[in-house]
């Protein structure tokens, strides 16, 4: 049984929560959050606190909070020469403090406070110092059911600044297509299997294979034609840039 | 049953005719092709032709080829006053010569030749000038297992630029984040789930619901430090201008 603390009550800690509650070999022996009534309604489930040292003994400390308090958080702790890892895709490990055993455990996915995920989707990226913490933060992710991948400090800010292209800006591209639909009345939903397609192709073939002949083709007449259709400036230069940028990949 | 004439051997063609093939209540009764080679192996199967004279009688001509090619085929169709529709998002419905009745039946979907596609998930857009061509080419896509979409002439142009950045600008945005994980050793599938959940999300709230907090937060330290990590100077500009383009739909 790998004993957890968990730190934060934000979208990530709380569905890793509810990730390990439904794991055989894994409990939560407490809860921590600065402010103790956003978890109060757990209290009849798992040990909460808002007090540092109050902290019980664990195998790793879980720090699931903003990147900008992961340094001070950790410093406080009242133990050392424990596992803490923090979930960040950006902040280094090295914001742990150095009393500590260090490592990161971050799983890569969009998190909604509403929405359901099915947790054995997602990937872990572990990153550790020791090669026993790394081996303790594999068996977590695997009782969670998830894949999981060791990353270097070079990696996984690259999956971050990745993630935030696949997820974010994707989702912006999402939400231009439907300003330019809504403003001629046409439905977004029309578009909704289109979306789906796309994200299914590239899970077989590359992107770079996933792309279709007219884009690649460049073709003047139908960027014209586009380009009248935009009328927000802001608009126009994504869809330029965006049409160069398949243009120098494609080498045409 | 309604008879059909096919025009065209591209991806939309093919894949128009093998869904049409399982179709219950439609037979294509012949498949055009400039080049007849191209459908050669179709041949014990449909009647093929590459000579418009030789054109068979049915209740609708289906022009599926590329749209510089459209005006002229259907101004040589060796009879009048039959449906003749393109299958083009972008094409004017006048590009059909008006000796016709004339119609759009255009598929919004991402077709690759060799990717089989549920044809069931194809919205059809349909656009025509008189009702009664209306209501059989509605029948045709339903007899597809297709839905189908009454467009006007503002709105499949819209839904065809929206399907633009929905399909191709958006595998351009996987496309850079394949290369940034390559580009450290990190894998690409690790994002794989992330893409996924990114497309399922839109499919039940709306794009601007679905944008996470960080990306609307608009955070200077992790922009700056992405900003530091992109090397190539179009990754940057496309970053710059989608991070603007977020903070200018959220507001901050």
């Amino acid at each position: 049984m790998i004993k957890i603390v968990l730190l934060g009550a934000g979208n990530v800690a709380t569905h890793l929560y509810n990730a390990f509650k439904n794991a055989s070999n894994v409990e939560v022996v407490q809860w921590y959050n600065r402010n103790k009534k956003t978890i109060e309604r757990y209290k009849n489930e798992v040990n909460i606190t808002d007090t540092v040292s109050d902290l019980v003994e664990a195998d790793v400390y879980i720090v699931a909070i903003s990147d900008d308090a992961i340094q001070e958080l950790c410093t406080t702790l009242p133990f050392e020469k424990r596992l803490v890892v923090h979930t960040s895709g950006s902040a280094s490990l090295y914001d742990i403090d150095m009393k500590h055993f260090r490592g990161v455990f971050y799983p890569l996915q969009t998190f909604s406070k509403d929405v359901d995920l099915d947790f054995t989707t997602v990937p872990i990226c572990i990153e550790t110092l020791r090669k026993q913490d790394f081996k303790l933060l594999e068996i977590l992710g695997q009782s969670l059911g998830c894949k999981t991948f060791k990353v270097n400090p070079k990696q996984r800010p690259a999956l971050h600044l990745a993630a935030v292209f696949v997820n974010n800006f994707t989702n912006q591209i999402y939400r231009i297509a439907h300003e330019i639909t809504e403003k001629q009345g046409a439905e977004f939903d029309i578009l909704k299997p289109l979306i789906t397609e796309t994200a299914r192709k590239v899970q077989e073939v590359s992107p770079y294979l996933a792309q279709t002949e007219p884009a690649k083709r460049n073709d003047k007449k139908t960027i014209k034609r586009h380009l009248k259709l935009l009328d927000n400036e802001e608009h126009k230069d994504i869809y330029k840039l965006l049409t160069s940028s398949i243009k120098n990949t494609h080498g045409r």
